[in-house]
């Protein structure tokens, strides 16, 4: 079976494996002999697949067992909202890490519940680094440090957690289960399933229950993480089907080897990339410095600019989809998350190779 | 292919033939060579897919044509507080009328943002009907007038919209679709998908604008209806394949004819219930007044209780799912909507009628 080869940034591109036992057992979910779309939340084959969920979820990312584990509708987008309304409860100022889009949306976000303070930017170069953060730059009142471990957008990612004294927040909705990320490291790390680990309508959130304590005011029911906690998320009717995607993908995981061995993968894959833009004497260009780039996306230009829109429908008459750049940076960009194979990298390599030699 | 008779109070059956077609375009969605769940919500072949759900939607329920279609996130139960938090913009009140479970938790949650008035109720008579309503009830300070078209596990239906000199908001969660309903009467109407229209990822959204003003000021962005409205419910990722599948649901309804169709079917299969409930000398009990009762959910008791659970177990091993009572009723139901076949229906009928020929 030939498929396209798909970089799309999110909704994004799932293992032919895990697409295939989706469609095999679409009629008959464990034995019901009625499909997984069909079952209330509430069934015991349902309850039971959310069950082995959680557990996979907690020993693929060594989650701390006292952490809850809450699988939520609304996408990460709206947790950018929900996490000032939780952990705003002593003190309604926040610090966040300036890296790009994303960071730059959560924070203005929060700013709607309080304070936000950017304690660090790489805005000044350009988003061509994390910026250097140190204890000195935390401020000891603030409710939490948010940070963006990879910049979907930007192409930026961190190589370890900011140090902090404060509880430390991370939106890795671009790289949650592409690599190893300490989750007792952080207070509270979320993710939408669609870049790693499945398909849209379910984010994933891992919370240490010790940042918890009364909402703010306003915040709806089914936004308020103790509620969902103790309700195993199961609160009202989530999106089922993205649930049971994101299990297959735990599973797919599991089989695959786990997180090392994926992150092995993409750190390959992510290097042909970058081996062909920067052997392209100044065709392709990523201005994010080395040690910053992301394993996840691999933005580009085209020096020409006016080349870039031929690149997307040449690529696309070869068979690669999803490559232009977020409509915030323009460009062009190859997202490489979990089901990418390096197949499909070393096709697109050759492609861009071969783009560079007719037009440069 | 021989199928159980899944009678499930949502997530709930899908017609056959668009589980066949779910299956049949799994691995390439409109020539893409890709899945659904696989491409971005901003790409051509599903914004394409989005604006033809849009004009089915409209189409289907007449909505009027300066009316807001939206396909959110969250469930109907989040809109449990999403509405108050956006019409309490002049006063920080609404009326509510109390016909149930369903309507109660709607009105509790809307408490969170002012002052709830319930302004009728059928409680006293162990919601055995929809009360009385007349004008003189309606405080015309409130903000709007909430009901709930059809009381999912009470099995309580109104006959038509009550009249309301104010603003006038449904609930038509398990009803939206099955029956024709004057959109136009209202000002927002709501409904997940998994009842009548799809599987659950998302929830219709009918809306006047002409209510619409500044939300209350913790109104997460994602809930604000005019941000929504103005990004055509794409602000973020929304549950695509959710999406999807109420798109192909729409097809289905106006391939079966259109709702006055479905209403018709949904009548005789009801009718079929009932008369097995009223026949039964007293063995099944359903305590709803005729006028009243539900065509979407069939409530019953069995008038020695300690025979529902076999009632349950044997229906299951003859075929027939998902006919246990909601949790805060006890007892049994039957929800028999749009994708549930008058065979199926007649097959429960006689079911049924065996059983309590058997226990009788
Ligand atoms: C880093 C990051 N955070 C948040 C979001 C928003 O996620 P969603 O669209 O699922 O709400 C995205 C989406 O691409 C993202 O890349
Ligand atoms: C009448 C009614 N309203 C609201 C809801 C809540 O819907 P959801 O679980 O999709 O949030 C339900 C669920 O069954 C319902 O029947």
């Amino acid at each position: 079976m030939s498929r396209p080869f798909n970089f799309s940034a999110g909704p994004s591109a799932l293992p032919i494996d895990v697409l295939l036992q989706v469609r095999d057992e679409l009629l008959d979910f464990a034995g019901t002999g009625v499909s997984v779309m069909e079952i209330s939340h509430r069934s015991q084959p349902f309850m039971d697949f959310a069950h082995a969920t959680d557990a996979a979820v907690r020993r693929v990312l060594a989650v701390p067992s006292d952490y809850h584990v809450l699988l939520l509708q609304g996408g990460s987008y709206l947790q950018f909202s929900q996490i000032p309304m939780n952990l705003f409860h002593k003190t309604n100022t926040a610090d966040y890490i300036h890296t790009g889009l994303w960071s730059e949306q959560a924070a203005n976000a929060a700013r709607q519940y309080g304070i936000v303070r950017t304690i660090a930017s790489s805005h000044e170069t350009g988003f061509d680094r994390v910026p250097e953060i140190n204890e000195s730059h935390i401020n000891l009142d603030a409710a939490y440090l948010h940070y963006t471990e990879n910049e979907t957008a930007q192409g930026l990612q961190f190589s370890k957690p900011p140090i902090s004294s404060i509880p430390l927040v991370c939106d890795a909705c671009s790289s949650l289960m592409s690599k190893p990320i300490d989750i007792a490291a952080h207070d509270l790390v979320y993710a939408s399933a669609q870049k790693n680990m499945g398909i849209a309508g379910v984010t994933l959130v891992l919370l240490n229950p010790a940042i918890l304590d009364k909402p703010l005011a306003a915040t709806p029911q089914a936004l308020d993480f103790s509620i969902q906690a103790k309700k195993q998320s199961l609160l009202n009717t989530p999106s089922t089907f993205s649930w049971y995607v994101m299990g297959l993908m735990m599973e797919w995981i599991e089989r695959t080897g786990g997180i090392e061995v994926l992150h092995e993968i993409n750190k390959k894959k992510s290097r042909h990339l970058y081996n062909v833009i920067d052997g392209s004497n100044g065709f392709y260009i990523n201005h994010v410095l080395p040690d910053y780039r992301s394993i996840n996306n691999v933005p580009f230009h085209i020096s020409e600019r006016n080349l870039e829109d031929l690149f997307v429908r040449e690529a696309q008459e070869n068979g690669f989809h999803g490559l232009k750049g977020h409509q915030s940076t323009g460009g062009l960009r190859a997202s490489i998350y979990n089901a990418v194979t390096l197949d499909a990298v070393q096709e697109l390599a050759l492609f861009m190779r071969e783009f560079a030699r007719t037009h440069g």
